[in-house]
């Protein structure tokens, strides 16, 4: 069978107006889709793939990516190269800012030195400042079910290593840790209905476990503990999940408020998060009346010399000249946590925005010609602090930001030149469909959109709503931001903010369909004769 | 409904005589079963369980248990006080030997340095020597198909770090990695045929890259590198399989001749096991020709005080004046690997045998007599070296043992007083049945014993052999040894010589199960008229 690349060679030489007759049939009557573009973007996805090659450069060499951390920055002026490259043009930072510290991990040790000696599977919480050790002391337990039994822990808990919370129970692994979505998963996602308004509400109970867990922060700041180890809510058999030191706000700060331990001033007591197995012996050992000591050093670096981050753009220009200017958008975040590489957490979804990207400039190459609108890439930082980068763009270009759940003030006029956003950050899994965020006037392009990719198990569209990542700063906005519904994999279960959020967890064929979809969205919203439709704005309060 | 220990005070009161003859109610023709023991069993196993306390002490207190660790001898000597304050016999320990030396791990530093520092989860294999660091040096390959790849490394790896093998590429975990035997399962167990002898037959591909492992080894030990490592077959999120340092051997020496790194002047390379998708990471930088350094730190004692080992033994002593003598045992090995605390392998063997033991004490002290045979608990130490506690102890008490598959030489005493052994050392996962190591003629007895348990899940036969473990000395010398079949749980692919071979990886009502189950087949063994039938004597070769 002739290649499509080969098939395009003939065609070139039959002129642009031949080409656009072939090439541009409806699948379905309403919604165009461009098969020969789709058969190249397939070709060059999936046959040629250099996805997994960056991804070795995003993790092994340059991870982990922590926001305003060295090691970040060095990935991105890689990317930036790789980028400029492969022949996208515009490659340049935006700061955000100012973010505050940067922190980097480069020694820790854990040691349980008696009653018995074991090494501890531990990791610093990120922006823990050092240990000066390795020193010596004792573990104590600190259970505190409301804030009256503060009292009988005051002045005992200085120089110690304070046992946050109660040990976790664990389960064997009966259940699969890795999975892909089944039918019965993707028909409750096709079935859900369209979102209603309204933010989280959380229970009374829920409430007071939340402030409970600020006075009991407060409380071991002020009695200055020389650590305070926790065991994560998730993980065991060696897979240990750990993010930011948790520095204590005030009472009813909401959570985007609270003050992070990157800021700086902010004084932050160095926390570990223990394997559980490790923190549970532990606390088995306390129970039964043994003193516990452990032994910890901790060496970090704070860098501060520019309290600025950036997102990385580039672009695909557009060249129609009615709309070359209006913009179709792919992101992901490129910053992760520390104890791993951030493969999954999001180099995957940055390599396969890069990847795509790669395979659009190849197919317009191909095609000769550019895209109608310009197709951007941005991957941006700060995500794992707040969507701090996402949002410092969209308040950049396209509507004042004015706090979270609050509408958008003054639109911009890069507003109006908006089309579409599409983000991949749900893990290495391959895509599955979209998440339309409650916009049903975009089903149907997606759906026709997603028609060439049944084959590869993406056919799924879901009114529902799916929060946690960048699109929704452009959702914020009213403008058309989706994430898409992707396999699950072990994110959730083991690489989702892990210390095995490595290189070896991901899987190419994943990232490389995931990379081909996405790129041929990207086609199609680049070349469709209208931007996306959106949402009306202002949207009801509590939707964005 | 009155309790079985309500039934007892009121029979106790009726004699002897009347009780006899109301408990012992054939459930077969063939083989009686005591209903009333059976209850009495299930209530002390069931409802007044002491495992998971034994389960403590042998791991969160007293583990690992390395074979010649002064750690081992501290558990051993815990174990004895616990069945001596249980009202257990004759607890004694029984040398054997001389073993070598013992070793303790206090301290394990691993870190990549160079292109980019992450900290590396290794641990040393057992062992392993000092280093007296820490100390940071190159990390190379050492890629050799045949020995003719060696000359290009001769010179070249003295004082390097050395990665072995190549990387191995994971699956994610789409199937559970702890599961119970289905019916599918045991059913294959129930039909397999009598188990033919002969020996492991290798393929010459496998032996011919047994022996280029040893070349290897060899080939290392005369460049002497820092250290040597290498990724496990097994294991990854975190869950690293680790054993003994390799020491290289003659060419031709059988694997059960092999000097061990315990024994005293065997000089050992410091080796380590690094968590596979470390070692990936390593590989892969080193491959895109990264020249990567490592920071080693190994800080280790080794103690040879006392070159013997011991096995401990503790009984309840037979009182039937014509068969009181004669021996039922059961037994477990109480040794362990060193990077967890050796829970599944094989404290959960050790604290089900000495809970057994603990349950027949307490329901023949409810009946008001001690066993008619005695029934002797074993906990064996060297297993993980080669059966060897158990293989010293049968040819002391048993019969003279001549070397791996070799037939036994003189016949002792005690091999004609001598009934059956039973052995647990598959996880801890709960009874599923026996293995019959092709000795058919047990089968109707055991059916027997197993029907008050088939509730609990207990109840497959199987002819087949199975090995790797202690029952085999016993069998090697014509005395019935059996190892129950056991669910697997995460045992193979999660605990299993592992660092996460820890208490919280026990299920509590799997050893609560197994230990009720077992002190049931003890009282039956130790109650019945006949010893447990045996194999003719020589056995046909291969079968031991």
């Amino acid at each position: 069978m002739l290649s499509a690349i080969a098939t395009v060679r003939k065609i070139k030489h039959t002129g642009w107006l031949l080409m656009a007759l072939l090439w541009v049939i409806p699948l379905r009557a309403q919604e165009p889709v461009d098969t020969l573009a789709v058969r190249l973007i397939r070709e060059e996805g999936l046959e040629r793939s250099q996805v997994m090659a960056t991804m070795f450069w995003l993790t092994d060499v340059y991870g982990p990516r922590l926001t305003g951390s060295p090691l970040l920055d060095s990935a991105m002026a890689w990317a930036a190269r790789r980028l400029e490259s492969w022949g996208l043009a515009n490659v340049h930072r935006e700061p955000w800012g100012p973010f505050g510290r940067g922190w980097t991990l480069h020694h820790v040790r854990a040691e349980v030195t008696a009653p018995v000696a074991f090494p501890v599977l531990a990791y610093p919480k990120a922006w823990s400042p050092d240990i000066d050790g390795p020193v010596t002391a004792e573990v104590v337990r600190f259970d505190v079910e409301d804030t009256s039994a503060f009292a009988a822990y005051r002045g005992k808990l200085r120089g110690k290593i304070v046992l946050l919370e109660p040990p976790r129970e664990l389960r064997e692994p009966f259940e699969p840790l890795a999975r892909r979505r089944d039918a019965e998963d993707l028909l409750a996602l096709a079935n859900a209905a369209r979102p209603e308004g309204g933010g989280r509400r959380y229970s009374a109970e829920v409430l007071r476990q939340l402030e409970l867990a600020q006075r009991r922060l407060q409380f071991l700041y002020e009695e200055q503990p020389l650590a305070i180890l926790d065991r994560g809510y998730r993980g065991d058999y060696g897979t240990v999940f750990v993010d930011a030191a948790d520095v204590p706000a005030a009472p009813g700060t909401p959570w985007y408020e609270r003050p992070g331990p990157w800021e700086p001033g902010v004084r932050v007591i160095p926390q570990f998060t223990v394997a559980v197995e490790h923190y549970n012996r532990i606390y088995r050992l306390l129970e039964r009346g043994f003193r516990v000591e452990m032994t910890l050093d901790l060496d970090v670096s704070f860098n501060d010399d520019d309290p600025y981050e950036y997102n990385l753009i580039a672009e695909l220009p557009g060249t129609d000249p009615r709309i070359g200017d209006e913009v179709v958008m792919l992101g992901a975040h490129f910053d992760s946590w520390h104890a791993g590489t951030g493969a999954t957490d999001n180099a995957a979804g940055s390599a396969v925005m890069m990847e795509a990207m790669r395979i659009l400039k190849a197919v317009y190459d191909w095609l000769g010609r550019g895209p109608r609108r310009t197709i951007r890439l941005a991957l941006w930082t700060g995500e794992e602090q707040g969507l701090l980068g996402s949002r410092a763009y969209v308040d950049q270009h396209f509507a004042e930001l004015r706090g979270w759940g609050q509408p958008p003030g003054r639109l911009k006029p890069e507003h109006e030149k908006f089309s579409v956003y599409f983000n991949l950050d749900n893990g290495g899994g391959k895509i599955r469909g979209v998440y339309l965020q409650g916009n049903e006037a975009v089903a149907p392009i997606f759906r026709a959109w997603l028609a060439p990719f049944h084959d590869l198990g993406a056919a799924t569209l879901s009114l529902r709503n799916t929060g946690g990542t960048d699109h929704l700063s452009f959702d914020a906005v009213g403008l058309p931001g989706f994430q898409f519904i992707q396999d699950h994999l072990a994110y959730g279960t083991r690489t989702h903010h892990s210390n095995m959020d490595v290189f070896d967890h991901v899987i190419e064929d994943d990232l490389k369909q995931a990379a081909t979809i996405i790129a041929a969205f990207a086609y199609h919203a680049a070349e469709r004769d209208e931007r996306i439709p959106r949402k009306p704005l202002p949207m009801p309060e509590g939707t964005y």
